[in-house]
């Protein structure tokens, strides 16, 4: 039998081998199976807990610290439902790589399978979506047992952190009784060193790389989620070879403090109405693909006069052109580095600056247009990433109002973080993640662009700013439904068809939802205001909802006026 | 290549297999990977379509649909993480064996494991929680595929329904173009019909029983969610053999109209307080063990003397006593009707009388508390079940909702039916569920018990409330927190401990809850004015939100108090 003191040790031994790798942070969900591991982590100096009752608030929060700190995160619910509800950001952390610990507590053998309440067959119950499945043994207190509980707290943390990241899944059968032996010594005694090391090419690789890029006609594609200094890297590349990067918001190219005429802001407007006459002879992706679909297009259009080169350090072939000519499986920042020191010579500024006319180009006919000096949904999305402060944290949702920045932002020389949930795109979980975000730097200015219905569906994600003080600025995009649906096929049904399924108005008054949760409110009523509402959230961060009302017709409209508009300048009919 | 015309044929016909085994509600969620399945659906007249965002709260709603029709109920969303989000109610599904048909929509294979967007492994994604999984072809117009998509539409379907029921899921490819030919003819042309038959006994197994039980001293103890029709066939069962019966309020046995004074109400307050003199010769037990853990720890302290029979249809053998002796594998109405019809002689009055005595003591008890005539969580529960009108639909949330209506509430003859998540027992989806029983009988008098927890986590699903007019009365007990803690042993912790992670107060302003899905609010202020505003939901049913502030600790000490009475009352000490 195993005593209270024995379980704890247990578990307390478990813990310092989470910390032992790099666990600061935990989340956790009430519940009584989970009542040891809860207490041992709320009474764990060297760790932060987090407490949310929406267990799938809870993850995708956990997510939001985990992307915003690079560092491992834990997260602990009790028996049954509570641990299904998980799954959302269990899937968004498996598909853009960020280390999670699941920690589920479990009925012991003895009441599985039998009936015994608030119990479920928990193994394996993420199924593809986490690196690991373990089965935790029930608690000891031998010295093999101690051991082992250690080794697997230090080692599973450890394997999420490694390349390609991603979340594991630890069940933990617990008996009764459920109390801890809190008089114990909790301080954490063990600890184990990590020296990790890193995929690089060899010199041979890296200067048949040289060779094949230097003084050609080439494109960078950067996508997929990057650190500023990740971004910087990347522009010295493009700068050293003359070669026009495109990119997307969530790569931080044109939020880092780096500039140049190379970064193809408006990529997704401009190049599919370009009269394209020379095709580039390499293109050089990094991470997936770009959120635009026209440049997916482009890319899929280029034939065999183009080499495609992917760089994917987690060697996952994520490539859906299936395209790719040549792999480069090394880490991305270290790659390119290398590279852009042994480049000696540029490619032709020819080359450059028919794209940087391109560009240019779309940059006048938006100039031109006189919605663009209104307040809608696009005006506030760019008014947003303009008024971003040095080391601010902008979370932006997914379906339109990233590809708001997308289309319309350019750099701004401002130097923020950008942040998003692009492992699969889900409009789920988008307040909590931010929230995250905003809890590892709430000092900074934090702002979150998001949708209606996106806010809707984590509205609970709110409690954890109203619990713990989280100064987030929330831009809401409010064009009551799902604008996506506007600029898709869907476009063409009938009203009858289209609004109940795909407009779904859901007719919410947001300002009441600011006001349960103790959030600051302001309609934005013109562009002025907009910015100078967001001009003070740079001074003084603070809990508020900004509303922008839109409308899903006007978006479309604006944005097939600006290809309209390129058609006729850049050549195509 | 298959074209829009082809895949809408083979949808169709799937659509038409779901229809023919009983399918006549599905539950929408929006996307664009899902749209040719809801528009079909929108668009059959034979099944009637609710849409909800929160992929979640529309998976729970259709689990109340399919509670409270006893029919099997569709789900469609698109590809990603939204199907994630119906986990949850899968797995209470699952546990609870309500028949739901999983439609999740999905890449086809050439954009599976590339880094397309939207895209991840779906296959077997809720693991061991659906009876089936089932990946589709890719449609096909031809014959051979046409009754491929019929068979697996009919089949599946029925499968679903059959003992045990549950939920199956099945996962669609679709490739682009994604709009169905809506031209086409969507009648249903293809039926199947099923004679189903069901487990019975052999007239010697039954005489068996007979033999075993007539003039025994037995007990029946009824658990799990169980119709009106069959409470009173319980009833009636325990009347021709002068057996006491102990259950639960998910088994409608003190809601049914079939009144008796062997129903053991207040089981829990009594049981353990008792002096026992004489133990039962059998006790015949018909589904999950009762929720009262009084009732579960003297059933564990029955001995070799008592001899264990276990009526259970699944053959799932779901007995965490591990105590059965006799299990008996057959429907348990036909069951029970058929050992009725053969008793021929009674149990003694004086087994009988020990029991209702028992009871009737514990009424007094009650009846001599100051307590049970003010206004608290109790006795608002308590009014509930008073108050429900004939035919009306109770759901009763779980931790301690369902707890206050075990203990305290005997049978009064008003015949309604409640309805509970008693599967793995969450307090998550329990408003949409709620809503979701409304839906099927928005005339007659609905009514949700639910705590302050599972409102929060929930309240999304008040949505669907306010977009078909659901007139829900929902009485939420407020003790702002985890109140079921305070009857457990984390009760024994420090405050500084067990406050953040076991009381987690939430301190929100229902009023605005209210306000923001439309419903009416009342604060309830006295036992008076709560049975006024009760009674006149029973005429005419609307969407409101009753609030009674509760206080975690009154709840534990009113207990306490009953239980101090009934050991002086009756015996032990």
């Amino acid at each position: 039998m195993t005593n209270q003191s024995e379980m704890t040790n247990y578990l307390q031994t478990f813990v310092e081998g989470m910390i032992s790798s790099g666990v600061e942070q935990a989340v956790i969900s009430p519940g009584s199976r989970s009542t040891p591991l809860a207490l041992l982590l709320h009474r764990q100096e060297k760790i932060e807990t987090f407490i949310e009752v929406d267990e799938r608030s809870a993850a995708f929060f956990a997510l939001g610290l985990s992307k915003a700190s690079s560092k491992p995160v834990a997260l602990l619910c009790t028996s049954g439902t509570a641990a299904a509800n998980y799954y959302p950001a269990i899937c968004e952390a498996s598909a853009s790589h960020v280390p999670l610990i699941i920690l589920t507590t479990d009925r012991p053998h003895e009441l599985r399978q039998v009936g015994a309440p608030q119990a479920m067959d928990q193994f394996h119950l993420f199924q593809s979506h986490v690196k690991e499945f373990i089965e935790m043994a029930i608690p000891e207190g031998t010295n093999v047992m101690l051991d082992y509980a250690y080794w697997q707290g230090m080692r599973v943390t450890d394997t999420a952190c490694q390349t390609p990241k991603g979340p594991i899944h630890l069940n933990f059968p617990l008996r009764e009784p459920l109390l801890p032996d809190l008089n114990q010594s909790l301080s954490v005694e063990r600890q184990t060193e990590i020296f990790a090391g890193q995929k690089q090419l060899s010199e041979e690789q890296l200067l048949k790389c040289v060779a094949a890029w230097q003084e050609k006609k080439g494109v960078l594609v950067v996508g997929g989620s990057h650190t500023l200094e990740e971004a910087e890297v990347f522009i010295e590349l493009a700068e050293t070879l003359n070669w026009p990067i495109i990119s997307d918001p969530l790569a931080n190219i044109t939020s880092c403090s780096k500039d140049s005429s190379l970064i193809m802001s408006y990529a997704d407007l401009f190049i599919q109405e370009v009269e394209m006459k020379l095709y580039p002879e390499v293109v050089v992706r990094f991470g997936m693909l770009p959120i635009s679909k026209n440049t997916m297009l482009w890319l899929q259009s280029l034939n065999e006069t183009t080499t495609i080169y992917f760089v994917d350090e987690t060697g996952e072939w994520q490539d859906q052109l299936k395209q790719t000519q040549v792999a480069i499986q090394a880490e991305e920042q270290i790659f390119a580095e290398a590279i852009t020191d042994k480049i000696k010579t540029k490619t032709s500024d020819s080359w450059r600056n028919q794209w940087v006319d391109w560009q240019e180009t779309t940059e006048q006919q938006l100039a031109e247009l006189s919605e663009m000096k209104t307040l809608n949904e696009t005006t506030a999305s760019i008014l947003v990433h303009k008024k971003m402060a040095k080391n601010g944290q902008l979370f932006v949702s997914n379906s339109n109002a990233i590809r708001f920045l997308d289309r319309f932002t350019a750099s701004e020389n401002n130097h923020y973080h950008l942040f998003g949930n692009r492992g699969i795109n889900g409009i789920d979980g988008i307040v909590s993640t931010a929230l995250g975000m905003c809890a590892i730097n709430p000092d900074r200015q934090n702002v979150l662009l998001i949708g209606d219905l996106a806010m809707y569906h984590d509205m609970n994600g709110l409690l954890l700013a109203k619990r713990y003080n989280l100064p987030l600025t929330i831009v809401l995009l409010n064009n009551n439904g799902g604008g996506i649906f506007s600029f898709l096929s869907q476009r063409q049904l009938r009203p009858d068809d289209f609004e109940p399924i795909f407009g779904t108005p859901i007719d919410l008054d947001f300002s009441l939802v600011a006001q349960l949760y103790g959030a600051d409110y302001v309609k934005a009523e013109s562009l002025e205001q907009l910015e100078l509402v967001l001009e003070a959230t740079q001074k003084q961060p603070k809990f508020q909802m900004i509303e922008v009302v839109g409308n899903r017709q006007e978006n479309v409209l604006l944005y097939e006026k600006v290809i309209s508009g390129l058609k006729e300048k850049l050549g195509k009919k």
